[in-house]
């Protein structure tokens, strides 16, 4: 419950930041905030969900990823602080990265210092046969500031060079950023879609924590107990309509109707096959007044989601990798409806009730009251 | 940095936890709800910050603490779902456990069946020369219910048995519960002290992941570097005042007045001691119009903060056990004026800069923005 919990927390807002994000890279950057050795769960969780790299090195030679960051402002403050200049850290980095030249440019001044000098170096390393990879902007108006970054690049030659921005990111501040750019580039003389298009986004510390919802409520609760081979379903009350658990041995399947997106998820008891239901009643988990009825002319698909894992004791689940995982979430994401994936006040996507499951439930409960 | 920034977050929201509670046991019940394995060193740090206790079986036995927690409701639902009752379910932990038995009253309904079961099996226990433990109260309105079963337990005769709260606890929640106790108990012939006497606290989502504030936000930032045996400041400008570092090899100290409170933290350059200082000079932390004097006759200790961890990579530092640290936890916050230890809007103790170093830090700057 511990790893599932939060692992399926930082992928879900993986998910959402890079669902915002216009199909941009996403490095996860947030190792130095996360919750202890949990860091190395959530990078490899933050991978599945929708980052592209991590800068965690060690999770991301465990899954034999290639690690992404940057480098540090102390690299540059440590040439400084020893009497040379911003242009002369830059140079020393160039000269041992010349085809991974990426620059972080607001240890002194983003635009008065570090710009002009990473265009420097970008120009020597240009003639010297090697292509720039691009900047990082870590401070201040992100969205302003890439404007401006993308004038100074584009002015001096270097259209195509990325732009990575960082800073306390999130789904909300990157959908900002990004109106603001749409609203602000074109003043600048710059198109808004090749700013966007040369966009790389570091998100950390609100990634990898989760910031402001850190916890994923799941419970283990028991839904059924063996008594002489047979499933016998057990409840626990709850003054709380919805944190009343479904009782009994279940199953849960997904149905998409004719745009093959998902329109319901369904819970069943174990024997029941939605296959074989002619009017497919879904009873809302909680509200006993609202019964929907879908026909099976209305379904593309019904997915069985429950996938053996364990059986007797013995793992019988064939685990898979982490680029099969993330083709798993895309395909998945491709198949919900765009008002599900809403960033804020979604549609909200109930997992509906069976017939059979919904009448047992009320069972329980009049049984348990008396 | 990983492992300082959580430790320290979870350490803190414990110790505000445990500093409301009114010195009663607080339980940390999170591990369900952690960010995977960092669950471990979160519950380490409660223990050291103000938990006293924790659910967390692993991490108790590493570190040689006996773990609290209570039963699970699924205990009482498998007696249920098997066609017994949650009295036998009682009646079952009873005999397992008869001088530790504590039971969790709300799987059906917390007054009308959990607490009348519980009070038989107290009685039973009590004639087979038992004491029972207590109750656990994990839903509901629990300031409401945890009166309610203090009537109900003391006309039965247990008015020593514990009254554990649950259920999505924090700090101001408890207090909030606590507050509540205070103004209705009494309507229903309660001494609030008496009651508030013998709870105790489960907290469990919102300490292991400091629910809202899930990160704090240490840094690395190079400072100084070494340079022919010299320490050279380094620095970093920002467009924020407070997030440019404070440059140089440095040490702090904490102050303390003659009521023998701390009254100040300095920050100052490896080589000064304010012990020599005849007026010393507090420089606030970036607001150039405050200075504060403080003389020597004003000055109960000056206790040097910084401790030697490692030199020369070998490990210098003693360990000292989690009894030596919740200690050093007590004594520490004892020395804290109550405006510093207020829970919301509490007075900002800010980490002041000595004269040689403000002096240092503006050179720095100066000169890095020419």
């Amino acid at each position: 419950l511990n790893h599932l919990n939060y692992q399926t927390l930082i992928a879900t807002k993986a998910a959402r930041i890079h669902e915002i994000g216009l199909g941009r890279p996403l490095l996860e950057f947030g190792i130095r905030r996360a919750h202890g050795k949990g860091g190395n769960a959530g990078a490899r969780a933050a991978l599945i969900g929708g980052a592209d790299f991590t800068s965690n090195v060690g999770i991301s030679h465990v899954l034999g990823y290639p690690p992404q960051g940057t480098h540090a402002h102390s690299m540059v403050q440590a040439f400084i602080a020893l009497g040379y200049s911003e242009l002369e850290a830059f140079q020393a980095y160039a000269d041992v990265y010349p085809d991974d030249c990426l620059l972080l440019v607001d240890t002194v001044n983003s635009l008065e210092s570090g710009l002009p000098n990473a265009i420097k170096v970008f120009e020597q390393l240009r003639q010297r046969g090697h292509e720039p990879v691009g900047i990082r902007l870590d401070s201040g108006d992100l969205a302003y500031l890439s404007i401006q970054a993308a004038c100074m690049l584009d002015k001096a030659g270097f259209p195509d060079t990325t732009i990575v921005i960082s800073g306390n990111l999130d789904e909300l501040t990157i959908w900002q950023i990004l109106t603001q750019i749409q609203g602000e580039a074109p003043r600048y003389g710059i198109e808004p879609d090749d700013l966007i298009g040369r966009l790389v986004y570091g998100v950390g510390t609100r990634l990898i924590t989760s910031r402001g919802n850190s916890a994923l409520g799941g419970v283990y609760k028991l839904v059924a107990i063996k008594k002489q081979g047979q499933w016998e379903p057990a409840i626990k009350l709850s003054e709380t309509l919805s944190k009343t658990p479904n009782p009994g041995n279940k199953r849960v399947w997904r149905i998409y109707d004719k745009r093959d997106y998902a329109t319901a998820d369904l819970l069943g008891l174990g024997d029941e096959n939605p296959q074989d239901m002619e009017g497919l009643r879904l009873h809302h988990p909680t509200d006993h007044t609202k019964v929907r009825v879908l026909y099976q002319d209305d379904i593309a698909e019904i997915e069985p989601l429950l996938v053996e894992v364990l059986r007797d004791g013995e793992v019988v689940y064939k685990n898979h990798t982490i680029e099969e995982m993330r083709q798993q979430r895309v395909s998945d994401m491709e198949r919900l409806d765009p008002g599900v994936r809403r960033l804020i006040k979604p549609h909200i996507y109930h997992v509906s009730l069976t017939q059979e499951l919904w009448d047992l439930k009320q069972d329980l409960i009049r049984s348990m009251r008396q």
